[in-house]
């Protein structure tokens, strides 16, 4: 909770300005600010200031990012991949910790000061990935802030003991139960939606479900999932990430589920996958559903692609969506800003005084701009204290 | 035609090397060479050295980059949004001689030593800005090597005169005969190929034809197109960028137009559009057509998106095809190299003795790593001179 003045910047690409951040927070936006006597004081050179990137999903065990390049040999069919993940990992010579560091560093070296990561558990891992992500974060907890999500990739129902240690996470941080293609991997849509709803309502969790299952069967088990948030009064409290059903779905059906999805405010995460279809992320936003964009695998066993940052994801959706106007341009940089807050529900996200003091500082001529080029970030600051400088994280546990 | 040793480089990210070019040609690869007395050292510090990538299709005269930030309000309908790059044409304070400077020189920057680029033709513009391209390519033509399409953006057919304009570029610089969309934008697909192909024939030219349309109206159009090629004998000396309809036509008639294309030795240029589909590279080129990626529009009154950048373009294929294995990535890279130089007909493209002396160093593990992170170049070679450095033109006419 740190005090900063950052003279001479545009607030979103607004008029010069200085930003006052007091205790942590947004005192004063204006010109010619001054500070308490002691108050750290930066030059912000002419850069435009910008509410800070969001980034709702990844799987900070998984990643690989930072260490000697690995070469994808990725076998057919989704089961071998999975026990291909496993076994990799089991012979890594680098720890969770290790690994989810070098994640959460670059994230913040991008501009995101919020995270939302998927943590595998299993009766293999138990809840060693969980325990290694948060001693990462502990030493950077001012840096960055993060949220954990209980996924058990590998199966849920097929693995007696999965769902109890998914539980048992929520006593130890983490605070969303996750869940995965429950026709795919479980084969057993009720079952494993039922376990993991009951899971959330005992233990009051927020839910967020990978759904790659795509056209009529992902439709289905969205359905599923909205009946049990209606039932519970879940609403707001649920997330489907991926939900490619969205996207290559019957259009009327997938017209009456948008519906839906807006009555009972769940949200819908994307990837923007660069191959398939993926959910119409304006048209849900303008229907009123909660919607984000993020990164999700990057740089792992699945995955070579991907760098965590989210100003280059929204890129990657301006030029998937054909975006082109500056208003259409700036409207994609905020699904990996704004509206990934609002979908967390994380307070005080904005560039106004009373907001959390964090900003990104980019140079440019305006917010369009910024996205089409994705500039080096100059600055980032998470509540008033400066965690990255010129693209390389310098916040607490910097290597 | 300059001398360099480069010492120290993974040529193709193999084996520690050092690479001679005298008289502008590799004269010899592997470790501890020696240069005759005078040649030019350069200390290559164990980057990996590439052949250099091939922008086969650009439009130098469009080209807004490097100046200020043009919003894109782009009206609706094809016709509207020619006449609109007319209009803002007409009243911009910047010549195609310094806009098609500053693509050259960023092309060549990210590592491209070849381009060819359509030039707009209409009894508007007449050969203006065939001159103004050639002015600029006049002060760097050390650098980069370019070989000019007279495109007819605005109509030929519907265009009277336009036709004459063109077939006289072809006494002025210009080698290759161009076309767009023979149904949509002069109404008359045979008198629109009729008439460029008895261009070619008369003048000895070759044929790049850009073909949006798509499905069944593109298939159609890309049948007369074999026709006429394979009734002058023009085997080999003609390509159809864009061809969409290899992406979404029906799959039968495309997989007999493959068939075709490859007797025909005509080649296809994607430039790998983000919203919609594209033709099978990896398909067409494995059947035996000549295949090559390209940037296409970049950052001019048509779109915001792009930047030159070969290497660029080479990942975001990568990614909208889902591409992940090392061999894979590779190949996506060779896409905007070999590919390209097969495709434009380059001799001596490569690294090997007798090859043109003109080489790409990025620091990286491998290919596969270089594609996905897309390093900033630090040193690009033209027939053995330093044209780049970390990034930044550094040739002829640099400024």
């Amino acid at each position: 909770m740190s005090d900063l003045l950052i003279t001479n910047v545009r607030p979103e690409d607004g008029a010069p300005s200085d930003i006052l951040i007091t205790g942590g927070r947004i005192a004063a936006i204006g010109p010619g600010l001054t500070a308490p006597p002691g108050t750290p004081v930066r030059d912000g050179a002419g850069a435009i200031a910008l509410a800070p990137f969001v980034e709702p999903h990844v799987h900070l065990d998984k990643i690989l990012w930072g260490l000697p390049w690995h070469p994808i040999n990725v076998p057919a069919g989704l089961r071998a991949m999975i026990d291909n993940e496993v076994e990799i990992r089991r012979n890594l010579p680098y720890s969770v910790e290790d690994r989810a560091g070098r994640l959460m560093r670059q994230c913040v070296a991008m501009g995101s000061t919020h995270i939302r990561s998927h943590i595998d558990i299993s009766t293999f891992y138990k809840l060693d990935n969980v325990h290694g992500v948060l001693a990462a974060w502990e030493q950077m907890k001012d840096a960055v802030g993060l949220e954990l999500v209980a996924f058990p990739q590998t199966g849920m129902m097929i693995d007696p003991g999965c769902a109890d240690l998914m539980e048992a996470a929520l006593d130890e941080g983490v605070s969303v139960i996750g869940g995965i293609d429950p026709g795919t991997i479980d084969g057993d849509p009720k079952g494993h939606l039922d376990s993991i709803f009951g899971m959330a309502d005992r233990k009051g969790a927020k839910i967020d479900i990978h759904l790659h299952e795509s056209g009529e069967l992902g439709l289905y088990e969205m359905g599923l999932i909205c009946d049990r948030t209606a039932a519970l009064g879940l609403q707001g409290r649920v997330v489907i990430s991926h939900a490619f059903c969205l996207g290559d779905g019957p259009p009327d059906k997938v017209a009456a589920m948008i519906d839906r999805l807006a009555e009972l405010q769940i949200g819908i995460i994307s990837a923007v996958p660069g191959e398939i279809a993926f959910p119409p992320m304006f048209r849900l936003a303008n229907r009123g559903v909660p919607c984000a964009l993020a990164s999700d695998s990057i740089r792992d066993t699945w995955n070579p692609h991907g760098n965590g940052d989210m100003l280059d994801r929204c890129w990657l959706f301006a030029f998937r969506s054909w975006c082109r106007t500056d208003a259409e341009l700036r409207a994609c940089m905020d699904m990996g800003r704004a509206r990934g807050a609002d979908l967390l529900g994380l307070q005080g996200h904005g560039l106004a005084v009373g907001c959390e003091g964090s900003l990104v500082l980019v140079p440019g001529e305006n917010r369009a701009q910024v996205l089409v080029d994705r500039p080096t970030r100059a600055l980032v600051v998470k509540s008033g204290r400066i965690v990255a400088e010129a693209g390389r994280y310098t916040g607490p546990g910097a290597v």
